[in-house]
């Protein structure tokens, strides 16, 4: 295909009259698909249906180290469960791991109230700050950026490379700006991108050396074990012993859960980080809580039993939401193609395809696409503030529709892409 | 029995000597009990394991309303939990209600971090006040107590009657302070005295009119349903309800949970309040998780049904828990009655039972029991900053043990009453 940018005005023009039909077409099917959340479809939910069958009246609903899972006690979790999460967080020992109920966002939210109200390690705390910033390697995940801006703590763009952050910025920032306490990251397959970052970035994360005592890497492990791919998998270093090693112990916070692996509606989390943070977490967690879902966990370990057992589940998920990827990207190639209107990432793994849009175009496209029924992600979400720069970033979240509907989807958004390039090609 | 007071010096010497004697021969028992919690016991967990049967890999997973509790969505709750819970809490309309996961007492802490980081419907956020202070009815819970203390709230204590909190120092502190931001209530079954508010207390705290704009009554429903008699049983006025007679919808969070009625280590716990309340704890949820645990809500609506399954169960626990309640009453009358060393309360529901020592002797008491192997809860714990004015009060807590083991440490609590109480009179 020749790119947009070469053809005459005429031809982008007929082109447009062309695309203008075919867009009402699709406009009068009607359809309703809503692309905004990264969302196990229902076929996927079905796999973890036998963690219902684990537990019954019957059971011995002890922990190994014969803890009554029904009543109080174990706040901090059950020792297999903690096991179970730190060796899907890449093998973190288990007594560097918390346990919490469902969403691991709960857990990121409490990290920052708790430094707002009480500090880090006996640092001040930061409501009485000044000025507390956080780094945001973007595009990245609107959650993570609505908790910084929640609590008031002024956001700070890094741009991402396929490695990960920009490292020398995030270098730059850290060591420099006490006021920088902070960054978000979501290491592997990150959220929208699917970058896992070089274990290079890795190290040179353990090695920073932060001008703020109560600076924290707040690392998101959310796909930790979601690989698309049975062959080709990217692999992280581990956050924690690296740190350990670079003399940084305490300068983790790492998260993950199994929302994506059993229930998005009843999973389990985890906290994974330093003795003296564990401590720190524990201590509050005496005063915040008599103590999580153990049933819970007791389930997803009897039902998982092991990392293996997670590792065989994730292939059965990746066997029902690869096609979903692979038909996207397909239409993709076949319809953007060499027409320089568009870029997007080939993730092997998590739960997204990012999608670059020529500068100026990302609402708008957005904008077509619901007007013909499909809900996306809405354009600017995965910077801070919901603000893209560039107005270019889209996120693409294929799990949930149907192959079919996917496919119509895809249609439908390479229709938008080419209409509102040509647009802006035309307004130029 | 004549009073310890009436006795002659020689009279408590040659009592005190056979006391001691009795004392040694207990220690020598080698007994081991910790009645430090309200805690149920295997019996009452075993009660709820047909909760683990309801779901299996065949059920249908989805709410009332067509939402699949495995999935994101439904942040609040599902709507048959709300129902049960609204019910459970006296009468709340479903939709005042949020549905959590396991502890109420992460929803309690919420509230309070929400209103410190923030505020209360755009009041100034407490974290730029200088001065915070909350009520305390004592003696009272020790967690709650816990909650307000690390926000570096301050504690005022508020003398508990037998028909609820002090009423007249309430409304003095309530439209006198603007500083005054709260009140820990158990409305019922109190802890530990097991008082419930009278219909007076209650439309008294309805008709407040405070200082502070954010002012709210914590109302621990804690104990809502857990009646240790059939026949008699007390109840309480629905608060949520009479404030919005009184013109004051927005003055109370109430919270419950299903901690002593399902499992306490995998229950589910619920906040309750008026539209404009719930709409704000509902904006900070968005930001703070992806949802709780809706498998268990499900769970916990198909097991109970509604609030007469809930009733019924509870009438099972009361069978268990009632004989030991009675058991520790029964040796308190025998071996105390006419002593004039104590005094204690024989509450018709909740989780404890309130004992008070002659001033200045509870810590002697709870220490001497240690001495001996059983282990009580703090003295001083049920007051603001774990210190009890007179050192009086002692919270006992029978459900756990078993009654074999609930006669034994009774027996003892009484010989340790005895003796501390002669040393005191002796020592004046």
């Amino acid at each position: 295909m020749k790119p947009y940018r070469e053809m005459s005005r005429d031809e982008l023009l007929a082109l447009k009259a062309e695309l203008d039909r075919q867009f009402e077409d699709v406009k009068g099917k009607g359809l309703k698909l809503d692309m905004s959340r990264g969302k196990p479809t229902p076929a996927q939910l079905d796999l973890g249906m036998g963690l219902m069958d684990v537990l019954n009246a019957d059971s011995d609903m002890m922990t190994e180290n014969g803890t009554d899972t029904r009543n109080y006690g174990l706040m901090d979790g059950i020792p297999e469960a903690k096991r179970l999460m730190g060796d899907m967080m890449g093998g973190v020992p288990a007594e560097n791991v918390i346990v919490y109920g469902n969403s691991s966002l709960t857990i990121m939210y409490d990290t920052v109230s708790r430094a707002v109200t009480h500090g880090v390690l006996g640092s001040t705390p930061w409501c009485r700050l000044d000025q507390v910033k956080f780094l945001c390697p973007a595009p990245g995940y609107d959650r993570h950026f609505a908790i910084t801006k929640h609590f008031g703590i002024e956001m700070i763009t890094i741009p991402m490379t396929p490695t990960g952050p920009d490292m020398d910025l995030v270098e730059k920032y850290v060591s420099e700006d006490p006021a920088v306490k902070g960054i978000w990251c979501v290491p592997k397959y990150s959220n929208p991108q699917g970058i896992s970052y070089s274990d290079e970035t890795v190290r040179r994360f353990a090695a920073l050396e932060p001008a703020a005592e109560d600076f924290r890497i707040y690392w998101d492990n959310a796909y930790a074990v979601h690989h698309l791919y049975d062959d080709r998998q990217d692999e992280i270093l581990e956050l924690l012993g690296e740190c350990e090693k670079a003399g940084h112990p305490d300068m983790v916070y790492e998260f993950a859960s199994t929302s994506k692996v059993s229930f998005s509606g009843a999973g389990i989390a985890a906290f994974a980080s330093s003795a003296a943070n564990i401590e720190e977490a524990k201590r509050s967690m005496t005063i915040q809580t008599i103590g999580h879902d153990k049933v819970n966990q007791l389930r997803h370990v009897r039902y998982f039993k092991d990392i293996d057992g997670i590792r065989a589940h994730m292939r059965r998920h990746a066997a029902i939401i690869r096609p979903k990827f692979e038909a996207v990207l397909a239409v993709l190639d076949r319809e953007l193609g060499g027409l320089e209107i568009g870029e997007w990432t080939k993730p092997l793994g998590g739960y997204f395809i990012s999608f670059d849009a020529m500068e100026g175009c990302a609402k708008a496209i957005v904008a077509k696409c619901k007007e013909a029924g499909v809900v996306l992600t809405g354009a600017g979400a995965t910077f801070p503030y919901g603000s893209d720069p560039l107005d270019s970033n889209i996120r693409i979240a294929p799990t949930y529709p149907t192959a079919d509907e996917m496919a119509a989807a895809a249609d439908l958004f390479v229709l938008c892409v080419k209409l509102v390039s040509i647009e802006k090609l035309l307004a130029q």
